[in-house]
């Protein structure tokens, strides 16, 4: 099996790292146009060798890992190059833009729209790691419209690395996702704003920090270069979601304010049973 | 040396546990008016025997591990039943009320005003941890207002224990820590509220949620027991917190709304140098 990577970073790294391990016969190949994180690839031994955009026409199936607006004009170049018993995978955090434009695309059977639900906040092919996968669930948008054969050679991937699969269509999944996932990035890095702002000049202060303040700015070390074409792409949804996090603290800063703490008690606890629904999240 | 637990929760009890670990003829004994509390904290070995308020006169250390407004009250209390040569160390996470209240009393030197930056989102004796406080930072304030001997005895414990020591005033230890603790709190609380809200009719939803959700709303399962009290006691300075970051939300919404996303991509890289601050938190 002949494994295209197009980004050869965290995602794309870790997907190749587990592959190799589950398919002992699979050749990774790396596409990507930062030599840097070719050759990083090649030493961390996340890829077996560099490939060429035009080698694509040799693929079994392709990752395309690349930040999600690069995705939109690259994913139909890929579909016009591959052979017709490829299968082209996406992993982007944002689905609906990418299937509109491969909608009417001649191979739009060969590829599958998926968002596995996975990651960590650093970026690269050094932070690829094996086993990232691993009980984590793989969103798959539009199944209907990819080929069976090619369903079924994901989904056995998928399977062999250890992933929940569950379907949804596209224009759900970004709304959803915009919740459980959009809001906490920007919730994150706005928090690490506020605080560094107010104590830029009083480093030490960071000393007072502990595993809480870590916990909730951890997102804040994400990649802007990944998460800003995110943003874009799913820009109304998550604005919805700012407005409704906003009003939020708004409304519990006036409690404050009015001293209506019995009510402060109130929000908080019931809040508390977050601890129920987390249940299963690793 | 005789210590006394008041509070024999996820605080007191891991202090418990470290100083029977580090003091190996230390008797512990843990006073708490919830009796199942008690219970369970003989079941886990926290404490080794119960005790009375009455029995504090018998005190080498107390440890007060209870809500900041019930310690307004208690801690007076405790200061008046002790012996002229005992050391009470309060661990609450606001500082400036506690030492307002005792400032005039005539065992204000037997008393040393602490904040261990530890803990987790768990409570009672069972969330204990040996080890909880190991290369915590522990912030002590006004220490000038206690007697020497018994800053001596104190600096004793959190050494063996593994604490790193700050000093700060009372005032200002309330100031910052609105930032880097209080307000991580009512972000994660909100932020949960705000996705429950929107999906409490669609529980599969949180199938999507991935461990970047869970660590920014990890905190939204603490106690709103404990955490009420702080918040209204530092209910000026946590305002002024949450109006900065309310603000800084707003002006990231409207860079979104304005599609004005490299300046989006600047606000995230200009916050991931927190990945340099964090170096060193646990």
């Amino acid at each position: 099996m002949k494994v295209y990577i197009i980004g050869t970073g965290l995602i794309g790294g870790s997907f190749a790292l587990d592959i190799q391990q589950e398919y002992p016969e699979a050749v990774i190949y790396g596409v990507d146009l930062n030599a840097q994180h070719i050759k990083e690839a090649l030493e961390c031994g996340v890829i077996h060798e560099e490939a060429s955009f035009e080698d694509l026409q040799n693929a079994d199936v392709v990752f395309l890992t690349i930040p999600v607006d690069v995705a939109l004009s690259v994913l139909p170049k890929v579909l016009d190059i591959i052979q017709d018993n490829a299968l082209v995978i996406d992993v982007g955090s944002t689905k609906q833009r990418i299937c509109e434009v491969v909608k009417e695309h001649p191979k739009r059977r060969n590829f599958l729209a998926a968002h596995p639900i996975a990651g960590t906040e650093f970026s690269g092919p050094k932070a690829a790691l094996r086993g990232l996968y691993k009980q984590k669930t793989n969103i798959i948008c539009e199944v209907e419209k990819t080929a069976f054969k090619l369903q079924e050679k994901a989904l056995d991937i998928f399977s062999k690395i250890g992933m929940r699969i569950r379907y949804m269509d596209a224009v759900s999944h970004d709304k959803h996702i915009a919740y459980v996932s959009h809001l906490s990035h920007i919730s994150s890095f706005m928090l690490g704003k506020t605080v560094i702002d107010k104590e830029k000049n009083e480093r030490d202060i960071f000393d007072m920090a502990g595993s809480g303040f870590e916990s909730t700015v951890r997102l804040a070390k994400s990649s802007p270069a990944m998460w800003t074409p995110i943003f874009e792409q799913n820009k109304e949804n998550i604005v919805e979601t700012l407005d409704e996090y906003i009003g939020n603290l708004k409304q519990f800063k006036k409690l404050m304010e009015e001293h209506k703490f019995d009510q402060v008690f109130e929000e908080m606890q019931q809040t508390n049973h977050i601890s129920t629904i987390l249940k299963g999240i690793k």
